[in-house]
Parts: C-alpha cells; structure tokens; sequence
C-alpha cells in the first residue's frame, strides 16, 4: 500500500517529513570506471571509442561507420508508421511553436550619465544530445532536448544514440530528423560523452551537452562539467495531483499511474480533500494495473513511494506543493487557476480536468524535460535559454567616464585594489593623484 | 617574460593551442575533508557550525552570537568613510537599475486548438550568499551577488562571512545593508555552506548559494548541489584586450593589471595589430609594476599566464576571441561595435578606448560574476534569472484536449507508455479502444 497521510493525524507533520527526505534513488558510484573512460578516450580518440563500443554494445565500428548516415536515417523513416509520424511532426510542431516563444530579446540602452549599456544573446556554438538506446530510447526526449537547441539558433547538434546488438529505434532517428539533429553517432555510454566533450578524429567537441541516461552517461556528464556545460542531472519521474472529489477516481488513477509506470523510483501523489475519493482513486488503481503492460514497474512504485494525503480543505495545499516542489503538478479542482496562482514551486503546472500530464510529455508545447527530487525550488525546465548565453555590453566615452569613474576608483582604493583605480583614473587624468 | 605569439609564426597554431589548454588553477583535492564537515553540521547544526569556527576562525559563538545584529551593522556602517559610502550607494543604485531590466516576463496564450499555454517566473524562496572573510572581503562582490537576488524578489537573502580572530570589513556590512540582505552570519567555510544548506536551529535552510570562495567552500558547495542549487564555481580572473595602435600603452597596461593584480592564476592577454604598440604596453606594464602595491601578486601573474599575440590584422581577432571565450573582453579599437558584432564567446564586452575594464567590476551596472575558464561558450554572468525559475502551465478542455490528445496517445503507445496512453485515452472516451 502507498503511505496514507490526513493533514487532521497528529502524526502528520512527521508523515510528510519522511515523505519529503526520502530518497529514492540508488546511487550507484561508477566515477572511478567513468574516469578511466574519460582519460581512455581523451588520449585515444576514436580507437578507445570503438573499442569501448565493441566491449559494451558488442557492434564493431570504424571512424567511417561510427556516424550514421543520412541513407540509413532515410531508411528508417522509409520502416515507421505514418500515422506516428505523423503524430511525432504534430508534437514537433507544436514544441517548436512554445519554444519559438521563449525567444530571449537584446538590451540597450545609454542612461543619464551617457553610459551605453546592454546585453545581447547568442547560440552556444555546438551541442551535443545524448539519447538512451534500447528500451529507454524515447523519440519524444529527442524532440525535448533537440528542439529547444534548434530554436537558439545552435548551429551544430550531434546526437550520440548507442545501438547494443545493433538495435535503434526507427523512430528516434526520424525525431532526431525532424528535431533538425544535423549529425547522428551510433555510440553510447561515457565513451560517448567523453567523446563530445573532448572530440575525437570523428567526431568534433561541442560546447554543451544535454539528455538523459544511466548512472555512468550521469557520472561522465558530471566529470566533463567545466570543460563543457551540462544540463541538470533528471532523477525518476514525479508526479503530485491535487484533485478533489468531484473527478472520475479511473482518470486521477491513470494520470498517477503514467508517472508510476516509467521507473520503480518514480512517485505519484495524491493530495484530495476527499477521504471517499481518495479510497476510490486507490481501487481505480488496482483495476488499472491488472491491465497495464508495465504493471509490474508501476506496482512497484506505486508502493514503495507513492502518496495519499488527505487534507481537511484544498486551502491546505499550496504550503504542501511547495514543499514537494514537483517536477509535475496537476490540478483537478474547480478553479484550477486560482491555486496555481498560490503556488510557487513546480516545474510544469496542468490545469483543471482535461488536461492529463502526459499531453505535456508529448505535445502540449512546453518542454518535458523537468526539474526533480524537489529542484524546482531553485531551477526551471529545459528551454531555449540553456542554448544561448548572454554576454554584457558597456560602453563609455571621456564624458560618461568622468560621471561614473571616481565612484570606481573610490571603491577600487576601499578594496586595496590600485590597479582597478589606476586603470580608471589614468583615463581621468587623476592617476598621479 | 609573458607568451609572445604571432599570427605570421609557422608555430602560431601550436602556441595558441597551449594557451588555450593551460591549467592555471591548482585544484585541492578537499573532498573528504569537506564531506565529514557537512556530515557533522547535518547532525550536530549549531554546535557543530560553533565547534568549527572556534577552531578555524578563533571566535567563541553561542546560537545567540552567530547573527550579526542590526545594532552591530548600524555601528560598522558608522565607521564607514563617507565618500567610500556615497560611491558604494551610487554603485548599488546603477547595479540596480541595470538588473531591474532583467525581469522577465510572464508568457499566456491560448492557441489554434484551444490550448492554454503559458509560462511564469517566481523568485527562489531563500537565498544563501557566501562572502569570503579577511582580505579577499570585497563590498562590490556583496552588491553583485546580492542584488540580483533582491531584484529578483527573493524574499530571504542570507549572507554569511567568516571573521577571523574578530576582523570584519564594516564596509561589507554596509554593501549587505545597501543591496538587500535580510540577514548575516559571522560563519565561514565549509560548515557556512552546510548550515545554509541544511539548516541548524538558528539558521533557516535556503534553497540555493551563490557567491565565491576558497577551495573548501567550492567543495563544499559541489557537494551540497541538488540539496540547494548553486552558481558556477568561478576561476581565476581573466582579461583579454583587443587594442590597435592608437591607443596610450600605459591605459592597455594599467587594464592588463588590474585582471592580474587579482590572484597570480589570473590571467591578461593582449591581442594587437601593431608590434611596436606590443613593446610599449609590455613596458608600459614593467613601470606601473614599480609603484603598484600588488605589484608581487600581478607581476607573477603577467609573467606565467600573461600573453601578448601580435596579429596580421585585428580581422584575425574574432575567432581568436571565441576560441579563448573570455570572461572580460575590453575592445579598445576604433570601431569597437562592429568588432563586438563578430564576437560570440565573452562574458562581458568593454567597447571603447575609454571603458576600462574595472569600470564593470564596481559602477557600470552589470553583474561583474562572469563566467571564467573559457565557460562564456556556454553560459553567462550572474543575473536576476538566477534567483528565479520558470513554471509552465498548460491547460486544455474536453475540446482541445480532443483535438491534440489522439496525438499523444500514438506516441506513448509508440514509446510503449500505455498508462500514459491511459490518462488521455480515458479522457476522450477511447479507453477500450
């Protein structure tokens, strides 16, 4: 049974800590392994690449074949189902729509001492995406971390996919196509992201890298942080519905559930102002996963982490939220409006009954890749922004200077640092001051 | 001597190469040490973040005595020089007026199908600024780490500083007090970072920490990422300055200096069309080392990491630039704009002959946080964004949901998701589809 929590129990405070700190992620410590990678193939190129990709994936490769063709791209889009591909250019289309959006603008500007100041956007020049092989290769996560990258204006996008046994889903290719990947290589693991993060005879570095993966594509992202930026390590899947007792139990069911079904660390919470519902949410659940395929996962998470809280009024909420601070957060109330509007931490909200979290896994627009295990306090989703950087612009002529340099050179002394006043006051003519 | 390159020398490329891949920074390895600090203070709080700072700062604390009290900043800012306030306040106010043009704003649209898409930003709930004691105790880092939290709206921004043997620069106080600290703590080190992390009975958790320090704090702030989140760990300073000959060799030198004079892992570079102007500033930086009080400290810099590329032309300098992707790039060139409109990599750019550098650390407006390290690839300077995050929010009724969720229930079928498929499927009726 998941934990049952009621905001009326004298427990509960101490109910919800526990809920709060658990952890529910195993971390496994590969660094060491990962770091003999690293070195592998910051020494060796593409040959301890190959080498590695024979090991662990069992496919034997050359410099020539370790990138994948546009031939064999066109092939496996020839092998996919038109209606899902045509669902997946509907999702890209509608991704590319809300990213468009996030657009950032320039600043500048000259103040009232004549200072001309700004700030401008530009594309990282180079981004690398890593893609999950096997059961994990999800075409959606390709569009999510892709497209953000296409629409910054990021001139070269590499995927690395590895390809164990030599299988790769058709239609990550076909994503990766449509997601504007302008180059795709058949390798995975850490040799992969070492291999983006240091380039190889292949394969040229990039300046970035994002997507998710195992515990050693985590390690080697963390360890080549620096050398080139990463996105934020995704923990498991969580979702946290607020629902009152007015919803259909089997709906509320199902959106906790298709959380619970994509790993046996993933959480789905239920907060209700109805015990009855919540009782009937629970049975809706039960009846589900004797028909689910990924009953066993989803069982799996459902008892070991998931949640029911009920609370003495919906007005308890919000405080709640905000501690969990979902990766997921959905209101199935009456006015789903007004208390998203008393929340603050959350990293995508879905409003009212119709709108399922997985219409935000794949189509809504907003993109998918979420902050977790409570980061949503202090980071946001993947967008446009983590593609682009800001750089700062001030400009000044004799006469701005002369306005606001002696309150530099005062500071510069304060702080016992001549050379910073000496640089501004040689311009002033006050150097021998 | 510093590097001498040329872009006409048959070796240029190798040169140029070793400077891009030197090291400059000795990193400690404090890992273990710094692991039993923020154990203990996740066990002991107060008692353990007293114990450390009775060993290593020399100060006798009770829970009462670790806050630093109103009255105690009333009397720091009382000893304060007047003018030395004054400039601090006109610092405060440009810094911000500059991050005030940063607030983003909200995002709310419904589209074609009936959609309702939308993203909003909310500040971070707490802040955590570190400020390094002793000498490295500077009020223009209290402004530029501060502020853009207050911007923000961050409404608990909580400082600490370590006082070693009682020593506190009342000016630090003072720059707390102008940008917005809610309140301060006389902690340091790894156990500062722990207690804002964590929290001790007297001292809230926050939910990210911000702001430079020695290598334990760096560690320690690794560590404790994901708990909190944090900003870069920033490296040594760096300046690279573009200059023609018409410029006065002794302005170059002082702007050279007053990076170097830093830390002796900081690093200046010059790149100049003019090989004559090269000796000048390389002579030009000998004589204000003669009278600099810093001189020890910027002299072994310049003479490890300093570096003088004479090139053909100063058209050679954009993909030079790019390539170093420096956190301050000073373009002191007849026509700096256009110059600036070629570059893509700097975390901040100083246009003119007349905007030194050091203008942007203490009064230009803004953020003198910038990314180091060649980092300006692929991130950006401390701005108001840090201290917020986005929350998307997507909402659909029966209708839109009908017209986009088909859709989705192809690709999580597709992805072998069908709970996912579930949650839409059940909402338009096609459950048993």
């Amino acid at each position: 049974m998941p934990l049952r929590l009621s905001t009326r129990d004298p427990g509960f405070e101490a109910g919800f800590a526990t809920l709060l700190a658990a952890k529910r992620e195993v971390q496994e410590d590969v660094n060491a392994a990962v770091a003999t990678v690293l070195a592998d193939v910051r020494a060796h190129g593409d040959t301890a690449v190959i080498g590695y990709t024979r090991r662990w994936d069992r496919q034997d490769l050359t410099p020539e074949t370790l990138r994948i063709t546009a031939a064999e791209i066109d092939a496996a889009v020839a092998r996919c189902d038109a209606g899902t591909l045509a669902a997946l250019h509907e999702a890209a289309a509608r991704i590319e729509a809300f990213h468009r959006r996030q657009q950032p603008e320039a600043l500048s500007f000259t103040d009232a001492q004549g200072v001309r100041l700004g700030a401008r956007w530009t594309p990282v020049g180079a981004v690398g995406i890593y893609v999950p092989g096997g059961t994990a290769a999800y075409p959606s996560s390709v569009l999510m971390n892709a497209m953000p990258a296409r629409v910054a204006g990021v001139p070269r996008i590499a995927m690395v996919v590895p390809t164990p046994d030599g299988v790769l889903n058709p239609l990550v290719l076909a994503a990766a196509r449509a997601a504007g990947v302008t180059e795709i290589y058949r390798i995975g693991g850490a040799q992969a992201v070492a291999a983006l993060a240091y380039g190889t005879d292949t394969i040229a570095p990039v300046d970035k890298i994002v997507g998710p993966g195992n515990a050693y594509v985590a390690a080697a992202k963390r360890q080549v942080f620096g050398t080139v930026g990463i996105d934020m390590i995704a923990g498991p899947s969580e979702i946290l519905v607020v629902a009152d007792g007015a919803n259909d139990p089997a709906w509320i069911a199902a959106d906790l559930l298709s959380q619970a079904e994509h790993d046996e660390s993933s959480q789905a919470i239920l907060l209700t102002d109805d015990a009855a519902f919540a009782d009937a949410v629970a049975a809706a659940v039960e009846a589900h996963l004797a028909t689910l395929p990924r009953a066993r996962i989803a069982a799996a998470s459902w008892q070991a982490h998931g949640a029911i809280v009920v609370l003495r009024d919906l007005a308890e909420a919000p405080a709640l939220v905000d501690r969990l601070a979902p990766e997921h957060l959905e209101l199935a109330v009456a006015d789903p409006d007004a208390l998203a509007a008393r929340v603050r931490n959350a990293g995508a909200i879905f409003l009212g009954r119709h709108t399922p979290e997985a219409i935000g896994d794949y189509v809504a627009g907003p993109n998918h890749v979420l902050p977790t295990a409570r980061s949503a306090r202090f980071s946001s989703g993947l967008n446009v922004l983590d593609f682009m950087k800001r750089t700062t612009l001030v400009g000044c002529d004799a006469c701005s200077l002369a306005a606001i340099g002696p309150a530099a050179v005062t500071l510069a002394r304060a702080e016992g640092l001549e050379a910073h006043a000496l640089s501004v006051a040689i311009r002033l003519g006050r150097a021998a001051e």
